[in-house]
């Protein structure tokens, strides 16, 4: 934690397209970071507890880097951003807001939004703001173990028994509608040019790796209508206000954090 | 996780006894384990997430080193016995499976057990069981940070705002019962000369470090009556059920954990 928390270089004070960019991403990575937190010791192995315990960590890592940077605008704490923004305020895409489910679900929801990750941040590194570079740099190398992690869980269900891949089969259709909001451009993107990274052109990329593990495991493209979308501007799925409350609870019940 | 997997001699076989005392440090670090693993994304900060989550996953590696050793007496896994086992079976202490509660709860709960299990583990470092020996060996520097991430917190409780004053001396007042049960000394000690460690001789050190704490924090040690106890023989408290349900739900519903 501290390694990620030092990388953001106190004195740098972020604009407020800038602040407002940061906080799409780390609400990503912060909503993302409490489903998996579920998992630990609720896996079917200890290994994978550990596993997907060590990947909330690093997301949470992120999010909290992430969340200072934007809060620099406004003068607010990243406990603050994470603890008292209400719903709409929200910036978090559908596909981290999508339910655990089974096991097959959180893999898949994992695979997809890493490799996003791992495209975005790939490309971040190099942006002309040097603390959304410097998060970048560091937080791609632990995507890339993550999306590592969800491949070879991908071709184990796949390529595992018939209900292994039934399974794998219903999640990869349930969550597919969700993709599409990933990749779409905002007018945020536009005013941030050589800050942000314009979503639309990661989608290449991100399709030509899954078409080699699809083929490695042996799986078609589903075809499913596309989700709404609108997480980047506050319209959120059903999910996200019972996730919110829980994460905030604690934190609202007993502002200041030490009574 | 690899690392601590790596210890545990894939060659040596536990014997019967030394089995059974496996499991006890085991069942200790997996049910602490799963109560912390909660606090992801809950704490008060996203600092603290990350503290615990790591804190979680440290014993979650010990439960599976632990389990793992205590397995290769009866041909079981680590997995096997973490969620194939039915709450008689368990031989966790009362202590780990009190409920966290405020987040002072869970910091006193983390300061007793945390302050007795490096006592513990640093001599069982020492243990003429290589495996055990080994296994403790790299488990004390993680508690070691336990107790200091325990200890840090109860001054920040004690010394902070007359509310966390207040909670933590209703806290150190709700767990101080179970601490008796650590201690006490069990025939399955007596049949490990040499190897155990016999829980009476840290009751000395346990008390010195918590009377410079408390001094250093102005508390006074509370006057309760001790708790039962029973947790080495299988009988535990009312909580031990609703953790087994959720922590071995889903391993048990698809037995074989890739369906």
């Amino acid at each position: 934690m501290t390694l990620s928390e030092e990388i953001v270089d106190r004195a740098s004070v972020a604009s407020a397209d800038v602040a407002e960019y940061a906080t799409w991403l780390g609400d990503d990575a912060l909503i993302l970071a409490q489903q998996l937190g579920w998992w630990i010791s609720r896996a079917p192995e200890l290994e994978e507890d550990i596993a997907l315990g060590n990947i909330a960590l690093d997301l949470i890592g992120h999010a909290r880097s992430l969340l200072h940077y934007a809060g620099t605008a406004s003068g607010r704490s990243e406990d603050d951003l994470a603890y008292f923004r209400d719903e709409p305020e929200f910036r978090c895409v559908h596909l981290v807001e999508q339910p655990n489910g089974d096991f097959a679900h959180t893999i898949v929801r994992q695979l997809l939004i890493s490799v996003y990750l791992f495209e975005l941040y790939r490309r971040l590194a190099g942006s002309a703001d040097p603390t959304l570079a410097a998060i970048a740099g560091k937080a791609v190398k632990e995507v890339d173990y993550h999306r590592d992690h969800a491949s070879q869980w991908i071709l184990r269900l796949a390529l595992g028994t018939e209900e292994s891949r039934a399974r794998l089969l219903v999640a990869l259709n349930d969550l597919w509608p969700y993709i599409d909001e990933l990749f779409q451009d905002e007018p945020l993107h536009d005013a941030l040019p050589g800050i942000a990274i314009r979503p639309s052109e990661l989608r290449g990329a991100f399709d030509r790796v899954l078409a080699d593990l699809f083929a490695e495991a042996q799986l078609d493209e589903p075809r499913t209508p596309i989700a709404t979308g609108g997480g980047r501007r506050g319209q959120h799925s059903e999910y996200l206000g019972y996730l919110l409350t829980e994460m905030q609870v604690l934190a609202r019940r007993h502002p200041g954090a030490t009574w």
